[in-house]
């Protein structure tokens, strides 16, 4: 089959690999029907060294389950699955507690012997914990929502979720990217009204106001920062979701969060040490909080919104490209042309 | 009046000063009766410049009022109160969500024209809001115990409530100070059952198993961190309550908090930058909480245990001293001969 690999920096290629099989009697394979690019890609997608043998890549699909191990009982051959972006084995402690992403048994794909999701099928270990099967057919026009509860609409209400949004918080999202976005969503479900989206890109902050957004800012910095303070009476918000990563966003963060309020990061941290002292958190006492999304956690919360149509969080994909060209998806989303998208095997 | 002034690192002295006035019509004049020196008086007792004018030094007391301005109604001359570490209004909407130390009216002793806790009277502005009468002579055995609801109880306090703990989490306490030994009892009053203190002073630790501890350890780095992980199966603690302020508890902390847990710092912070990237707290989920405790938000909650006699934190005191020799109380607590020194103006 075909497969998705990273060899360095900007080194995308579609390459030949072997099927996957079954390996254990818990694994599913699936066929993938939609996968796609994620912001946490182009992370290594700048940064990668040359690695000669190459990495498999993708953690974000949904497929069609063709063979099942003897001992899974939830999904059967020709089901449609939803792939969340860890796979665990739904009955540890962590599972039942609803923090996947630290399952006793569970994993991330391209690790080990499981590969990515940016592929024409993936060997799913413990897959009744790990898929969720949905009744609807493979060219439904729900597929691509559906696809953004195996990441990053999870990512985004992982992020309201952990900073306690609700009807009475006041909230900052910094980072219009497809969490971004999708954190806006999700802060809107949860009842917030003030929403102010930080971003720069007119399109993009134009979907987060369709999401939900009250305000947009697109300054940065001290600016941004400023111009948050006037719009909320110069408290700042209750809330932060920062949904990109990088240190300047947390400088961001830590400038509009009311004393008292919440930072939730989902964004992954390229960074180790940052301010928590007491200028920064520790004074205003404020929390520090997020981490990697247990995506399969909501999947039974968010669902029933995107198959009754009330949400459309799919809106986030604005191109589709065949895996071939996969590396021109890289591309499209590196160079900010594209927000998110969509890869078709 | 005779007021505590600290002129550099190591160097407190005992001065004259004015007494203090009524200067607004909502200030209140109080006579102390006890104060004591916190842990934290000893970060500028370490590190403070040499400073010619001196700065005035305490921010807990208990006291009797003495007079007050014309438009305090909640307490009056003759009434026994405890004052906490910040004064505040408890009317602006920081106060009634019970974050006093973000009062927008409020402010800490020792600060513009308010003095410090470590002398014979203090002007108390803001009476209202910042003080609370409690029926007792002063005189009463309950004197110590109230006394640390101006500060430590409520820090301990605070850290806790701050991390959620109740009987299903599993705690860990790191630092056997005034604080620490107050969190461990905090933890046990909110339902905790594992509660691990950490700390080597065996007279601290032993106390720290009358207010709660289920375990101590002594050990610390690595080692701190193996031992704890030993106790607990492997994952650590829930909650960690972090009650020291350098980097090394902190450390602690992050090695022994569980995935998906909490870390609550009430130890203010000796450093700016710490860990806080994918291996130490992004990637397992684990939320930063804590600040300056407002303890004033928990003294009606805290009071009925202390007046009924069924707890007992005034048992940090191990010591007494007139104010006259508090230069004394200050070495005694920087060599640890001493826990926590009550001092008698």
């Amino acid at each position: 089959m075909r497969a998705t690999y990273m060899y360095g920096a900007g080194d995308v290629r579609v390459i030949d690999v072997p099927d996957p099989i079954i390996k254990e009697p818990t694994d599913a394979i699936v066929r993938v029907v939609r996968a796609c690019v994620c912001g946490s890609d182009l992370h290594p997608y700048h940064s990668m060294p040359v690695t000669p043998g190459g990495s498999s890549i993708g953690h974000e699909f949904v497929g069609v389950v063709e063979d099942t191990g003897a001992e899974v009982s939830s999904v059967k051959a020709g089901d449609f699955v939803i792939a969340p972006f860890a796979w665990s084995d739904g009955t540890c402690d962590f599972c039942r507690e609803g923090l996947q992403t630290s399952c006793r048994h569970g994993g991330f794909w391209n690790s080990g012997e499981v590969g990515g999701g940016q592929a024409e099928a993936v060997r799913v270990p413990l897959a009744d914990g790990t898929l969720v099967a949905v009744p609807v057919a493979e060219d439904s026009p729900l597929v691509p929502s559906l696809l953004t509860l195996s990441d990053v609409y999870g990512t985004g209400y992982h992020a309201a979720i952990k900073a306690h949004v609700n009807p009475r918080t006041s909230v900052t999202v910094v980072g219009d990217g497809a969490v971004g976005l999708l954190a806006v969503l999700a802060a809107r479900q949860l009842g917030a009204e003030q929403i102010v989206l930080m971003g720069r890109h007119a399109a993009r902050t134009d979907l987060g106001r369709e999401f939900g957004a009250s305000d947009v800012v697109a300054e940065r910095g001290e600016e941004g920062i400023t111009r948050v303070r006037e719009l909320t009476g110069g408290d700042g918000t209750h809330v932060v979701l920062e949904a990109v990563g990088h240190m300047p966003a947390y400088e961001q963060a830590v400038g509009v969060v009311r004393a008292g309020g919440v930072i939730s990061r989902v964004g992954v941290p390229q960074y180790d040490d940052a301010p928590v002292g007491f200028p920064s958190l520790f004074g205003p006492n404020i929390t520090l909080t997020g981490g990697p999304a247990p995506a399969r956690a909501y999947i039974e919360t968010l669902l029933p919104g995107v198959l009754d149509g009330s949400v459309n969080p799919g809106r986030v994909f604005d191109l589709e490209l065949p895996l071939a060209d996969i590396a021109d998806a890289y591309r499209a989303m590196d160079n900010r042309e594209s927000l998110k998208v969509l890869i078709r095997p």
